[in-house]
């Protein structure tokens, strides 16, 4: 009897420590947080003041300099030094405690308000990495998969696609772009510099991939000449994704030089398009030129097709639409990215000259 | 020209002094992150320690009892103290600092591996409000848009659907779906105790509205009979929708008043089907089965007609077996949560019975 009462008392005493234990946890949780929301605090306005002073300073070397009243060798030492004075603050750990990004709508309507920041640099770099490392494994899908429905085509289904696997297809590629323009905008607001064209390009696919799923795939008679947009939207994919299996590999190797050098910030994506090594870029350029122009023309041949008809489809008018609108979008935004490129290496010559002299 | 050097050696300075700044904010920030990162450490072993000792003693307690070692009426306070144990730590700060819960694969097929885990219990909730309001917004047009079909095909369509306004609400459907899919399991990840199944329930209606996408809405002749599939999906949708609003509106109120009464974690989410007011769990779960009913119903008869039919469509097939599986699943879900309930009311009753003793 003493012995059950002893278990039964030291119970009883253990249940109170493990509520007392509960009760400290409790209150060292609260006030570590309200610690941390203060010093946050104070640190965002550092960020803030620190942010304003350095607009200020460079709006006032451009105004000394045009009005010759400051030396342009000690104004372009003090303009880098400013960029240095941001990358501190971007580049490193204090990025958590700058007023965020603002969350786009995109996010906003498959997620509600929620906040996708990394508050570490380090888990920042690990979502881009991730990133990375899913585009490359859904490239190799994204050669595999038409590939296979054209191998099928002329070997099983004798020249004539069947409406599922196509379908299945597009499905397919309605959850990737869905994914991959999710994924984008997380790293836009995780502070990556990613231009927002390519983010809008995934909408565009998404919504191309959402309307082909409704775009009844004809059969028999006459397939051949009826599934030729098929075809060649399978074509085009193909193409597209070895051109993108061959830009991923090589902007990989280039931003990682470039981190190396610290001229990149480690966020920016491998997708810059045209910020390749030079040497890629001569051979980068052309294809992405050549992708665009087969583009326009997949998405012309599209609008012809649909107008020769009898009855049009609006998904085959819309679809021709939608490809020639990528296609002119994706033109202008290379040129940009290769004007940006040209003229940052022209500065960096001239300041380059200047240091040498 | 002494003014101008003067304003040069000024500049010169502040610039000097915007990058000190940026180095002792970055240093700062750096810092607040370690201090951080060993805090939470440390409480986040403290958490994990409490709940074992919580597990050791709940099983204890429940081997003295067994072996009548233990007063039934002290074992009853002893596990009532270890429950609020329990709640100090989940419905308090130190949420943050508990190991995350498992993100699920969903999230991570969509959002990549980021983290959206919010770390104050007041954003937790602001992300669940959200979730309620998005669905009471949503409600609404889930309405409006089959209502807005059926009224439209009776009065200008004469009884024939076209097909892009049916794939219009599909693939409106079809976002929504995601999107509560989504959220259900970020609130999951951010510890609300929403039942799985209405996660399961969301997937199966995303891949219904997918596939409803592709489904051929059939045209003259004999619309009315080629239709009829349809015609019940949008009827079944909005007496859905009926059913969704009055429990959105009750489970409301009656959540306030279970966090009120400090019996409900605040992030358990309305959707607890029937964890209604008494008085309306009467008006509701008849509702429900009734509801339940119907789409086994509509289920069925999709099937029916599919295997009547001389070429029948897989699509029609698919949907009418997920109906059925939905209907039964909801069935067995919306029981078990009253065999809960029920259960805990005869504890709580029993607790009291004994407290007047």
């Amino acid at each position: 009897m003493e012995k059950v009462e002893e278990s039964a008392s030291n119970v009883e005493e253990e249940v109170g420590e493990v509520l007392e234990q509960a009760r400290e946890l409790q209150e060292s949780g609260a006030s570590l947080l309200w610690r941390l929301s203060n010093e946050e605090q104070s640190l965002c306005q550092r960020a803030n003041s620190l942010e304003s002073s350095t607009r200020r300073l460079r709006s006032l070397i451009t105004s000394l300099l045009s009005q010759k009243l400051l030396d342009p060798k000690l104004a372009d030492k003090l303009e880098e030094d400013l960029e240095r004075a941001r990358c501190f603050v971007t580049d490193g750990d204090a990025v958590a405690f700058l007023p965020a990004k603002y969350q786009g709508k995109f996010l906003k309507a498959f997620l509600g308000p929620i906040n996708v920041r990394a508050s570490r640099k380090d888990v920042q770099l690990k979502v881009k990495e991730e990133y990375n490392s899913y585009r490359d494994r859904t490239a190799f899908l994204f050669l595999l998969f038409p590939l296979t429905l054209l191998i099928l085509r002329s070997w099983i289904w004798k020249g004539c696609l069947p409406a599922f696997p196509v379908q299945l297809y597009q499905a397919w590629l309605l959850f990737l772009y869905t994914g991959l323009a999710l994924r984008e905008n997380i790293l836009w607001s995780n502070g990556s510099d990613i231009r927002p064209w390519w983010i809008y390009h995934h909408y565009c696919a998404m919504a191309m991939a959402l309307v082909s799923i409704t775009w009844e795939v004809k059969g028999q008679p006459n397939c051949t000449q009826k599934q030729r947009g098929v075809e060649l939207f399978l074509q085009w994919a193909m193409m597209q994704d070895v051109a993108m299996l061959l830009q991923n590999r090589y902007q990989r190797q280039r931003l990682y030089t470039r981190i190396a050098l610290g001229k990149a910030k480690r966020m920016d994506v491998v997708w810059g398009e045209t910020a390749g090594v030079d040497g890629q870029l001569w051979v980068l350029c052309p294809i992405r030129f050549l992708m665009q122009g087969f583009e326009a023309y997949v998405g012309v041949l599209l609008l012809k097709t649909a107008f020769f008809w009898v009855v049009p489809e609006w998904q085959i008018i819309f679809c021709g639409i939608l490809l020639v609108v990528m296609a002119v979008g994706n033109f202008i935004n290379t040129v940009q990215t290769l004007v940006a490129k040209s003229r940052f290496k022209e500065k960096m010559k001239k300041t380059k000259g200047k240091q040498e002299l």
